[in-house]
């Protein structure tokens, strides 16, 4: 470490003045292009970053955007981070990342920390959120991206799929399948999109005359070593559950190494279904069958809308990305 | 949207002058309990958010905590992130994500981006980087830790793990089973860590008189499809391979799947090790062979030692993590 390279340095080591290399650093194109191109070698070697934060505060807002995601363990918030990583770079954005552990309360306080620099926009995920979040939301001058959920009323743009009408979808399939005890592993309480998915399922099931075997069973996060265990669980209390549907795919994996592990055939003895369409899952010697979402997508689109309301251009308050049914060889 | 609450707004909403309010937000005690009480429920209720950015220029550095990392899809890199993120949280810092791909021209113009921000530490990962990159390093006054890599001279502080070493022992142990003809696939020429540990197994072999299958078959993400297809090119070429090394358990797993498809019998007719130790390739029916490595610890270890950085305690400078063989039932 050594002490911070100034712009006089630059302007002395280059023999020229510090009005000179400012206008370098701003591209103002009246300095020649001799005089550019040995300043900006000087600047180069002399590893001299320019300062953008005084720009800013009279621009009043940064080239950051506030993402505040659930996890960066579960493989869907991964994704949509890419996604976003990705759709901001374009712009010259960079995403400041907050993980709310699926806790209200964090988000809002990360949030409150956030909007304390300025943001150029807010990426958040799901549609509920406390009080105090939404007001801030709702008071701020910045575009605010709601991410995954469609299901309601956003506080400005939202992406997102339908999670109800994917879970029933899945449900009305593996009923024309034949199945007849159902159950579900994987789902959080805090996880809205997951838990909603849940609801949607049984209650999908509960139309045709179908319930859930040990609804309660398995409230855990959707791993591969839970979704191994949870299935365990399950088959000890419900021995005779045809299939069993899972909150996503690692989880679902789990549960695939749980039949190999014990010599049950998966689909004859036991199917197996998961949610979001992860490539390994396809890997499987029997491709799992399973909801696939656009998770990078989400993320890309949130951040391309993010630009397009910065740039003034109209933008689709509530964009759909739907989902699709693989029907894979599990179940 | 609505135009964003200022502090006046909030002084004539309470009722009381704007310096109250700025008291209140500085957590000035020498506002009675009751009006702090007051003006905070204001506060709240008007969404209002302090501006912290005029603060931050006096100070000449922000609460962001630049993170440059390969990816965002290797399961390797978002433990490290999400480590880092829990990390610097206690300390009131956030990460700001850049995602280099592998490519050193993407990390210094992310970098330079990045540094005009004034954030308080840099993280990034290995000690490979451009002149320029390592000039702006070498000339920042924050502290700067590379991680992953611990095999050289670091710019100011390191945390990761000898991968030459991880190499060394994991092609010792297979050599001790017993294996003659050894595969190694999913390193990419890019990931210079990845390169580092293919180049040592191979090393190692060598020094036993022993030696690679095809080695150059394979340069590819070290995803699952990526390591399925690997497997079956390897075995096109090199049909009497015993034993193939994966760059990583991601990687291995697809290997596992290609095995279980086509009936061979994982560790008698092939057996596949991988690396970095994933939860999930143990819960494989026969645990993975493979290298753990402390993934999270090194992101939370690396925010750690830039809190301590910036409070003035000392640090140390190079951290090894150190690895652990963990002796699988697939090879």
């Amino acid at each position: 470490m050594a002490n911070r390279t100034t712009l006089k340095d630059v302007a002395r080591a280059a023999g020229v003045s510090q009005m000179t290399v400012s206008r370098v650093v701003r591209g103002d194109t009246v300095v020649s292009l001799r005089t550019r191109e040995h300043v900006e070698r000087v600047i180069g070697n002399m590893g001299y970053v320019p300062n953008k934060l005084a720009g800013s505060l009279a621009r009043a807002h940064s080239n950051q955007v506030a993402v505040l995601i659930p996890s960066l363990v579960n493989n869907v918030y991964t994704s949509v981070l890419a996604g976003i990583t990705e759709g901001l770079e374009r712009g010259g954005y960079n995403p400041v990342v907050g993980v709310t552990e699926y806790d209200l309360q964090k988000e809002e306080a990360q949030l409150i920390s956030m909007m304390s620099w300025r943001p150029a926009a807010v990426i958040l995920a799901n549609l509920v959120h406390t009080d105090r979040t939404r007001s801030i939301l709702e008071n701020t001058p910045v575009p605010v991206v709601e991410i995954m959920d469609i299901s309601g009323d956003p506080i400005d743009l939202c992406v997102g799929l339908d999670h109800e009408a994917a879970a029933a979808t899945l449900a009305d399939y593996l009923m024309e399948r034949g199945y007849r005890r159902f159950g579900y592993l994987g789902w959080q309480t805090n996880d809205f999109v997951a838990a909603a998915r849940f609801r949607a399922f049984r209650a999908r099931l509960e139309t045709r005359g179908y319930g859930l075997v040990a609804p309660d069973v398995y409230d855990a996060p959707p791993d591969m070593p839970a979704g191994k265990k949870g299935l365990e669980m399950l088959l000890s209390v419900a021995p005779k559950t045809e299939a069993v549907a899972y909150s996503n795919d690692t989880a679902a994996m789990g549960g695939v190494n749980l039949c190999l592990e014990l010599g049950m055939r998966i689909q004859d003895d036991l199917a197996i279904a998961g949610f979001s369409g992860l490539r390994m899952a396809q890997c499987l010697p029997q491709p799992l069958t399973t909801i696939r979402t656009r998770r990078r997508d989400i993320g890309k689109t949130a951040a391309r809308n993010v630009l397009k309301r910065l740039s003034g251009t109209p933008v689709e308050r509530k964009v759909d990305f739907g989902f699709e049914l693989l029907k894979g060889q599990s179940a």
